[in-house]
């Protein structure tokens, strides 16, 4: 299957990259299931000014981001990062 | 991509401010998906009085704010929050 | 923005409390997203007589009860509380 | 507001009572946003054969029961009671 | 009411008991809610072709399946489950 | 019934497949309740174009990743697998 998350990790160093990584989790899970970029695309026309599918896609977000918090501790405190990046281990 | 965490942060002083955090966040993801503003300010006339639009939104709210709840520690305890702002810090 | 959560605070008494908080948390979320009475009450009148409608009301109740259930570690001991409410410790 | 959950507690004996009163709190959820039986009298005519509108109830007892499930520790282990049901602490 | 947990028991041993058991919950959810079995016959004619429906029956399943795998520690490791069935205790 | 967790276990080496253990999971979810592939291919052309739905099938996904993601602790660090894979302890 094709790439579905970023770097293989729900690691981050903020909220902001969490909530940018959620909303791309969202995107790539819809191609996964729906691979035709051109279908998408045309879809994209559909849902893109109709509050409802506005809404639930956000829902999707939100449910992605708690995953993605909590993987994350939720940012409490920088100290705990340095022990979940092996790349930032001193 | 543009701001979708105001201050970067899940840690606030209260659950208002957890409630008001969750809003921002359910209409930032909303604006990612659809930046046009134009699209929005006229969806939102299809959507304002629609009880089962508002009704999701309110569901995406909900779990916005159960995310930020989690991250706060239920705002249980005054003491907990110095050990997460690093400004707050003695 | 408007009080979103009466009293500030997720700690309550009860289970009772927390389902009464949890409806309360709904419905100023609705008031946050739509703040014009005129409007929420002509939607009631659309759902308040909708099963679907209602069923999803359900729903978005269940999903705050949750948080606040958490906040409250479930009333599982009374004894618990005291720790969280600043003004009952002795 | 009128009684919310039975026994204004979410421990009980096992998972079966937890499905109960996860359906009960559901069902209190509807009453306590339509208060008249008549109304919902009428609406349980128009969802009770209504696969849709089955599926989203039993979706808001799904998360009813994870509460309550959380709140007994998924009945895990029956010692654990002992120490949350006063009544029953030897 | 009738048997809503099969075994009152959470507890299973592996992943795809696990999803049986959610299955089957939310079956049995459905059925609380409309026990008549003609009804839901009927109305199985109309959703197990409906994609939407479908996906929503998934969507119960899945948040089902969370509380199961919850109350199972994931089936991270044998060892734990024996501390949990009583009648598998040494 | 058929299988529904391939290996019977929700334990895998990182995000990416837990991504794909969570889509298979959906789908395997629908195939219980719909068990006809002929069914099924028919559905596909319903909803593989219509954005509601595949918003609906990544709302799933997302679902079911976070059991799946809690189940890995987030994959936040490599040592913690080994505890659970009965297989890879030395």
């Amino acid at each position: 299957m094709e790439e579905l998350v970023p770097g293989n990790s729900l690691i981050c160093d903020s909220p902001q990259e969490g909530r940018e990584l959620a909303i791309t989790l969202a995107r790539k899970s819809i191609k996964a299931v729906q691979p035709d970029s051109e279908v998408l695309k045309a879809g994209r026309l559909k849902y893109a000014d109709d509050p409802g599918a506005l809404i639930d896609a956000a829902h999707v977000v939100a449910i992605e981001f708690a995953t993605i918090a909590a993987a994350n501790h939720y940012w409490r405190e920088p100290a705990w990062k340095r022990g979940y990046r092996p790349d930032t281990r001193g």
